[in-house]
């Protein structure tokens, strides 16, 4: 175990691990890293499918460090885990990881509850008991294991698209300011990716929601919609 | 009354009605589109807030048209109302409107269900139980008139500001694409603002949060954040 304490940043040779790495946002989140130099642990339920999208995003990123996993074993070796999964899976997901998880990880949440999970419209939202599907995560982790939410916004398919420009933010959401700002570290890598600080991990509720909006949005213009906040100060992280 | 089938646009001349002009948003509303021609009828709980409103009005925009109502004389006589109330009054204003408005009006809702309106908190959201502020507007409209909601995240203080630079899109929902045009129409009017078609007027649950998500933020970094969608087509209401 690479773990790393709050006050300790991880360095760039320390894997992230991406549990559901073969799904869409997560290969792409994969690929966009590897790009810039961070070495991806991909996680898959099942460690075929893991080995075949590390196959897939060696093929696009020559450069790239790809290891392939199942979930508990990607996410056992990394300072940071992206948490990339349907809703419908995430608590099964989180479940399977209780004892791959230790304290002082960061678990960035990207889960959206869709109501797609259970035969809905995508354009439509899940009620979580807990308020949110990061709250759930919250919840559902190991104590001590620092949970963040973002990602929701950014559109696998532009992700997964690496000459496309991306320009947006990402809405980060949760209890603690320092852990919001070791993962905006890490996702601001991604260039053309900026980092906003929403709020306490309650406001992913709204974040979240985003997501089926853009959906909303992207069926009425065959697009792939980002959000961007206009007006905030130059710094956001200091 | 000049009020307007679906299928004639309303003109240049008619006055857009803004019901709690008096309010933050709504006078920032009507100084913004008094400024570009567009005569408003203010219109507030009593007549005397009214009268003060558009004397502040006046004082800002020295060409522009204001006239002094209570809400519902404000409301009867224009083709496009505003409704700009606190949640608090937004079922009370309308029961209150139900006399003065006719079908074929368009009342673009702008009420916003903070938890603020229940001693909650500005971050927070109410439940609202008809899904958000805007499908409550609908459910107690008379019929035929015609509801949008949008304007939510725009802010009042960069609204008053004559000489900020808005640079923010508007989220619009609504049940019918033709209503959603026509109040894009006139919020474009706005230097600066651009509308997106969100969606069905459930998607007003998403649209009304994210002020709540801009208030966290902006208490975060003292800012008046706007929101902004990005890789959108040129042409979004042809």
């Amino acid at each position: 175990m690479s773990l790393y304490s709050a006050a300790v940043a991880s360095s760039s040779s320390d894997p992230v691990a991406i549990i559901g790495a073969s799904g869409a946002l997560g290969f792409g989140l994969a690929i966009r890293l590897a790009r810039v130099g961070v070495p991806i642990a991909i996680g898959s339920r099942d460690a075929t499918r893991a080995e075949q999208a590390a196959e897939r995003a060696r093929a696009i990123v020559g450069d790239g460090s790809f290891s392939a996993h199942e979930n508990a074993a990607a996410a056992s070796d990394a300072p940071i885990v992206i948490l990339s999964v349907p809703f419908r899976s995430q608590s099964e997901t989180l479940t399977n990881l209780k004892d791959a998880l230790s304290p002082g990880q960061l678990l960035i949440d990207a889960t959206v509850p869709l109501a797609a999970a259970v035969s809905g419209k995508a354009t439509r939202m899940l009620g979580v008991w807990q308020g949110s599907a990061a709250q759930q995560a919250a919840e559902m982790v190991p104590e001590g294991v620092r949970v963040v939410s973002a990602l929701h916004t950014v559109s696998a398919a532009s992700l997964t698209d690496l000459e496309h420009p991306l320009e947006q933010d990402v809405l980060v959401c949760g209890e603690v300011r320092a852990d919001k700002r070791d993962a905006a570290e890490l996702i601001e890598r991604i260039d053309g990716l900026r980092c906003v600080d929403c709020g306490r991990l309650e406001m992913a509720r709204t974040t979240e929601a985003m997501t089926a909006l853009l959906i909303s949005v992207n069926s009425r213009y065959k697009a792939h919609a980002g959000v961007r906040l206009t007006n905030l100060p130059e710094q956001l992280w200091q």
